[in-house]
């Protein structure tokens, strides 16, 4: 077997064979949503897909393609941003884990950066458990990061954790000389603030309520060498929970 | 206006009057599912209710009526369980929401108690916002509930918090005679933990993953000056912060 | 067994204890519709409710929860009517019935009150019929009631029959000082014929085309002891009804 | 204009002008089921066309090509019997009459034969009216020729108002000397009147719940004279009618 | 058995029998859209329909009946042409087919004479052969009239060979006096050919980017003759080549 | 404004300017399906993006990222393919399309390699085309190649054609010592034969039914000079006469 995780890239004996010996699929949403001048409109996307493509390389798995865009409205007041409605998403998820359950696999891993995806990607895992009786966990990569990194890799939009994601993914996509109109890091984290309670939240109707200028965040910390920590510290914790939570499944089911 | 609250039990020139006049719909999901043999299958929907005509009242809002099923799949395996499918719990609600906006509602305070509606409603929220140009807010009264009464209100199933809850709305309905084959609190904490994780997480299967009773806690615990008091702090708690989403929303929208 | 039917009240053993021994459900599809400015919105569901709620206790059924809101767009035009699209109505019904089949019930019984629910009802009766193997009885409580009652129950819109039904649940949601405007009784049920007939019939646009002021009839002449008679009349009519067709259902499959 | 009336036979000018003249549709909702072996499996589509074909000559309107299939689920037991599921027959008819509409139509008749079709022509009925802003009216044609006509052509299955239906459409379909089996009149009035109760009643789950064979009734009563007669008597009765109702719903709309 | 192959036309054990037998049934996709002033708006639905009855005929199969109606947006800017959503084409479709399986149908034959309906045509079979495990075969019967007759039947809109259909099916329904204003075949032609390329076309919005008038051709060289030579021969060809190819499926399948 | 012509790629000031200077994306349909064990699943999928991001370039216009999953059912018995059903395929390209129309997009060119994709992509370029007020060009690319080079591209599976796609994408991805278990090129021509005929054909069930290895052709006549040439031609040939069709789309609309 070749190192190569990609289902894509992988020819047919070569999938299948992995698939039966791993039984595992990972999955990484995508979004299509403005970054600001500074980083490429897939910023989520590339992140999640160098993080799972790292996750399924250590756990022998097989990353199986989902599309790049996501769940993401709120954003589409800036021309370039795509969204599927949710339904959309959860058919696409349901087309490919059922001919995926077809083909043997029994768990799905969901490795996932973009914080506008996590409800339909409940829904989403909650349906292809029940219809295709598979074990889903989700990972929320974004999470990680910045539980691992803290201010290092801080929770704002297209400013040090993005920015470092995308140097993970790749470097001529960072264009700093461009993240000349940040919003001001405090509006933009009162913002955020807002929509991320737990207990009492408004719905995100657009990104223009977090921040005028739909970026805020200190770009210029990211580093070559921040970018290759969060990709090997992020994905290892996600392997070694991963693997416990499988594991516990396992025993759960009796 | 008299001080009817509830959408059912007005007539409709009261009802009229009251949504011209507040432009405030509350809207308070529910749950038919399992909480041991000592709480009624409705705890979740009778303390969403409790708490929501409460939050309206001091509103000067209408609370309209959804239906008591929520989404809650994985209580299924215990007979008399009910659950929709997230489709048809949007759907209830978009078209309910429908009419609403046809009638001048502007706002929608959703007062939530079962965790497993979350996502659920988030999407159902941002649908109608979307589709009806509604400003929505979530309120999650059983975090609000334990955020505001710590040990005293713990989140677990069928325990403390719940067993108040269920004194507030009718404490006939309690039976604490009957609790006695608790899963103990150690397993059911760890088992709920390991749902509730915000990182990496399983999607839940089956709530015998949490307790293989289907319950854990304290109930006996609960007294009714709990639940008195729960009803006035949590109704208090959302309605000073809904306000303050509502306006915060109405000066974003400039 | 205790003598509480209502699903939600019970607790899980209970509820399940009642199931298994009866392997019926009741449900009252409900309509919150305007009903004039002396009886409440939930009028229907409130009749249908009440009435279920006996037909279960006699039958030592249970009474499973639908949503209050119904099919009711003709009544969209006052503010505080609310309406499912039938499509919605029928994935509800679904949903709850694919619960309760999975929970061992074989028999659903319909107790509904609002005449425009009827198609619907059908509908769903027939779908869940045919996906869930259940047999389904509907009893319409309203014909009933005027077949029982003549002229002293009314086929009218909140007149003296639909007073009477608001009696039965809750005397202080009717104000009869506040019935002053009703459209003549001889407009009303020359409006309601129209609709009524079996062989040329138009599809109701907008209850105005029956009733300028939204309802008509005779409000002052029902009383609590007439409500008390429909009370126990009607759920008796039903329970023997329903009893037969059961039964002769069973028959038939042989 | 010549006096053709059915679209699929005027040549697109005829029909353009035909339609604007009338602004009128005439629709058959049909099914195809078994009626035993001497009638044919379309006997119901057959009869609502003739009719709806005199009436839209008569009206001076189109006959507009639904399907022949409608819904009939409780046949499906005889081979050859065919059913749609109410929503595709719903959406067969949304998209007919959203195309009429475009092109001026401002009314809709639907002259139905088939019992099984009505609660979702109503549905049907009800949607279009909203949706595309027409009026509709429905005829139920045998419960007209029922009621004109008596014993004379009884609300049998294949019986001889079916055997007359037939008659009117094409002689050569009707062969008396294979209805050899009839299920008893007896029995077979007594398992419709069960189903056709407006009380309480069942949903039919299969045809061989009213008739054991399929069918019953009096085929031989049926005569080219009494078919002659229901064609004329009752188009005239629909014609007049629907008119009445078409004014009728001008004058409410004001 | 009689000579009969039309399900509507048959009695149900005539149906069965046939069904039985041939264990084959054939479908004829229709299309109601304008077809100049001298043809009918069922041209297509009717060439299909009786070349799909000489190949039921001489197959042994049953013909059973699909709407009038096709999916032909692009015909709609002429009042009288009706068109399916691609959606709702399926549906009918598949309902049709899961009864037609129930009833012991394993092998389906679409006659196809629209274009525009091929890819509906295509995805509807793929479905039910799924579904419903049944063996699918399409016969685009304009492709090989034009095929087996050359200039004689020209892929034009309306003209000889479409006219010669409508001679097949009912010469009455033809108005040569009518067809007065032809756009120029040349441009017809290049109309065509632009949507008909296979390498590079845009998708068709409206027939008049085809043909200004909605036709061209030469309906004045279509004769009787050359009908009953098309069906005869198209029907002929289709016989040969589907048995060929149903007997080369069940081969492949083993 | 730089180069890259890949959405997810550029940051939203670029995409914004390059959206608003084109009016014009460039879709590319995918497939992820066995093309024997010397070719990637992705071979479809790569082709269609290496031709798409050359039309994109030499167009000015944006490519915007559909999934690699395509429409392929009858590979699902080699594990390691995925196939979408068409009514997912079709809501991914109405959502990413709709969002497209609203930031500006009037045109849209799907570049195509995926045989299987064609009726789905049809039946979405008409949907979005009405939905969104696009035009709507389809490019086959593989017909186009063939088209082009004749025997040095045939129509085969995972032959010639299709490997010197994969190396225009990734020479790397090629093995052709695995190419050791090819289906006879007769049978496979025959097979595909079968399918592709314009007349009377079969729907496709499963490849197998094709070649009972799952591919066929002369993999070993491959080059990288073939590939270049192939991107370099073939994306000319789509420039050109995409640009041909959308102009005159234009001239059409008057």
């Amino acid at each position: 077997m070749n190192t190569e995780v990609r289902l894509e890239r992988l020819s047919q004996p070569e999938a299948e064979a992995r698939l039966q010996a791993s039984r595992l699929a990972v999955l990484a949403p995508g979004s299509i949503e403005q970054h600001g001048p500074h980083l490429p409109l897939g910023t989520d996307a590339f992140a999640a897909d160098v993080l799972a493509e790292e996750v399924a390389r250590k756990l022998g798995a097989v990353l199986v393609p989902l599309p790049l865009v996501g769940v993401s409205p709120y954003h589409l007041s800036w021309a370039g941003s795509l969204s599927f409605k949710p339904q959309t998403f959860i058919a696409v998820v349901e087309d490919i884990c059922e001919c995926l359950a077809r083909h043997g696999v029994e768990k799905v891993l969901f490795v996932n950066w973009h914080e506008g995806n996590t409800p339909t990607v409940r829904l989403a895992g909650d349906s292809i458990q029940r219809k295709f009786n598979l074990r889903v966990v989700v990972a929320e990569s974004h999470i990680i990061t910045n539980k691992l990194f803290g201010e290092r890799a801080k929770l704002t939009h297209a400013g040090n954790m993005e920015t470092a994601a995308v140097l993970m993914y790749d470097p001529s996509l960072v264009d700093l000389s461009k993240a000349t109109n940040p919003t001001s890091e405090a509006q933009g984290d009162h913002g955020h603030e807002i929509f991320r309670q737990k207990d009492v939240f408004p719905i995100m109707r657009d990104f223009h309520e977090v921040a005028a200028t739909g970026w805020y965040g200190r770009p210029e910390e990211a580093t070559p060498e921040l970018a290759a920590e969060i990709r090997e510290r992020v994905s290892d914790y996600i392997v070694e929970k991963a693997r416990l939570e499988f594991d516990r499944a396992r025993y759960m089911q009796g």
